[in-house]
């Protein structure tokens, strides 16, 4: 053995001396052998380590996440169907059960950022030629318009200008006029740092026999939202927002309303992965039906956990508190707020004009170069037009509030952020 | 601001010996206050800690994943749009380029595991309608046909009982005959254990102008998967099968080929976060389309450096000496293999009969409880009744091997693993 080891490692030498390609012992017996089109050689720039480099992300994109959910991504793993990633299911579903204040048993999360989760809904609840009313207000709101679009829904839209929310009464006409079988709001529409207030709605949903479906992804976590209370049939958000975990699982809570919808469909959901009905039966050891990416499924745990923990009520007062910090600090230096109307603006998410005179592209490179402060001048229709500034989970910090606050008033002093 | 913190607190401290909730200071300004509906009894579940213990996972399911894959995890964050987030798109994609033996810039990933990537690809190739070809040979077969059925496709089904695989005339017959527009065929049958060779199908498929999808999810890594030689259209893998990651990241190649395909489709695919074109202007920074699990793409990233590292020749030989090893010391044990053509058989993943007398749940049970190793007893149509073991990524050493034969030796020789 040894020796057959040693000559192998000589026709390796020789082989590489000479210029040829290594010597293998392919046999024939296991798969494709190499051959003249055998490319042998490595991309060079896989022998670099990754240039990873501590930063602040205080944008609206995922944030730094809590540091307990970024170190339980480490701890051991799981195969699938071991009893304890039973375990960690039901964990999560009283978690999301809490944060999303509601007693539904459809509680479990999907694979993917929050638009896999959009997706999974829509996919799930509409079937091909169902009338489906969207709000729209923003990116998101376009999002979920082109998602059932795509799933040959009559997706008919009412529209906000990007930084104003719908009232009561406009949905309200909406639906009795077009009576939905679907009506798709975004809660926080987060590119303009808007606030949909929804209450009333699901009430008017219920006796409008239209199923009410919630993208509430920039408010789980920042602020309460009462699924049961206010009656949505589907609500969902990211791991890696207000629940300041990583990104790459989508928490979605149905009620039974919508369950009973997605049980009597004409034919399967078209997305396979995003069948609700089958994840379902996974996380209630049902059903063995997909490979979870186990380190987020205990990252995602511990967001909740964390959560519990402070309770809820304070977790919310901090992330108002630190938004009001944040507003008054940035309204100290002559900031205007891109969202007209004080109560329409959302909480953890906040967006003020460029300041006359200033390059929205110039103060971001002068943050995270000076700073290290990763911050966002704005998504989709308002993409360089607007500052974004996150507060929200580890973000929602006086000391780090602060520290935002002082990068950006020396931002603005600076010479080097004027428009040439 | 102290006294009023102590108020608060105070305040707070009457509420909980009176029975209350928490006193709250929400101002009616920022979003839904709690109301009489509000539950702030956090699941007690959560403020136990996560009781994960290491185990050796050799089952089919993901597996330990190599250390280095696993420690990128904790890498900093990058916020999207970050330059470096680009440079790892790179990275990865030459890393596929390498590990597919294949010159195509369409390389890349999409999130979720590697069903998802199936997904995705039959959505971006296939119209409602369009006649499709799927080769069936167990689990992973039927499962390409069920995704296709969802989107509507016309789908035709070729079969093998399980254990067995096709031969190029049986293909070849069979696309002559049903002349589709897309044949899927699996690559590796993991359930089974069962290795597709592909020799010859891609020239047959270009000679009769339809596309050929190859499921590779589990060869990658573990033998050469030569996708330009080959003329694979479209070719797929998960992150944790033999590229040694973690779940959560489904590398998909596109040919040029497919690439014309999708671009000419009269509608987009039905689903929105799998749309490969976005996905891959994303990647090719040309594009801002979605939020990507970043702790995922470094250690994707990870895998294919360690591929790289050890040169792809030599990981494959690493890979086929294990499964040598395991064949021998199982043989040895006396267990006969499930698949009986020796040909036919996958590296990387082996499937034995359960000898006669013993208990397969019983015997995974024994080795789980005595030998802290994980193995599975099959898979869809042949679950519970096979032993099936994991000799790739991590899983492909001497050491490894024998500590399973070891305590499969000893597993056997029990009688608690005796059927009563």
């Amino acid at each position: 053995m040894s020796v057959t080891k040693e000559f192998v490692c000589l026709l390796n030498f020789l082989a590489i001396i000479s210029g040829h390609r290594r010597f293998h012992s392919y046999n024939g017996r296991f798969g494709s052998s190499p051959s003249d089109t055998w490319n042998n050689d490595a991309p060079s720039r896989l022998f670099q380590p990754i240039p990873a480099t501590y930063r602040l992300i205080q944008s609206g994109a995922p944030p730094q996440p809590y540091n307990r959910s970024r170190e339980a991504l480490q701890l051991p793993l799981l195969a699938d169907g071991e009893p304890l990633a039973n375990e960690i299911y039901i964990d999560i579903k009283e978690g999301l059960q809490y944060v999303f204040q509601t007693k539904s048993a459809w509680a479990f999360a999907a694979q993917g950022s929050a638009t896999t989760a959009i997706q999974a809904v829509l996919d799930n609840l509409i079937e091909p030629g169902d009338r489906v009313l969207v709000g729209i207000c923003g990116h998101w709101g376009d999002l979920m318009a082109d998602i059932a679009r795509r799933l040959d829904a009559n997706v008919i839209t009412i529209r906000k200008r990007t930084g104003r929310r719908f009232s009561f009464q406009e949905i309200s006409s909406a639906v009795k006029r077009y009576k939905p079988k679907v009506l798709a709001l975004v809660q926080g529409e987060s590119t303009a740092g808007v606030f949909q207030p929804l209450d009333g709605i699901g009430d008017l949903c219920q006796r409008e026999g239209c199923l009410f479906v919630s993208d509430s992804t920039s408010v789980v976590g920042m602020q309460a939202v009462m699924m049961d209370k206010l009656k949505i049939d589907a609500a969902m958000t990211g791991s890696q927002k207000g629940l300041g975990g990583i990104v790459g699982l989508a928490p979605i809570v149905l009620s039974d309303r919508a369950v009973e919808r997605i049980k009597n469909r004409t034919k399967p959901p078209r997305g396979y992965q995003t069948d609700l009905i089958q994840i379902a039966q996974q996380w209630n050891a049902t059903g063995d039906f997909q490979s979870y990416s186990v380190p987020l499924l205990y990252s995602l745990r511990e967001s909740l956990a964390l959560m519990a923990e402070e309770g809820m009520e304070n977790t919310f007062e901090r992330h108002a508190k630190a938004t009001r910090q944040l507003h008054q600090g940035m309204e100290a230096l002559g900031l205007r707020h891109f969202v007209d109307e004080p109560n329409d603006r959302l909480v953890g998410i906040t967006t003020f004009h460029i300041p006359s005179g200033k390059d929205a592209t110039k103060i971001s490179d002068y943050m995270l170069n000076r700073h290290n402060i990763f911050i966002s001048t704005g998504y989709g229709e308002i993409a360089g037009k607007v500052l974004r500034f996150a507060t929200y989970a580890i973000n929602a910090d006086p000391t780090r509030v602060e520290n935002l606050v002082m990068a950006l008033k020396d931002a603005l002093n600076s010479s080097e952020t004027n428009i040439s």
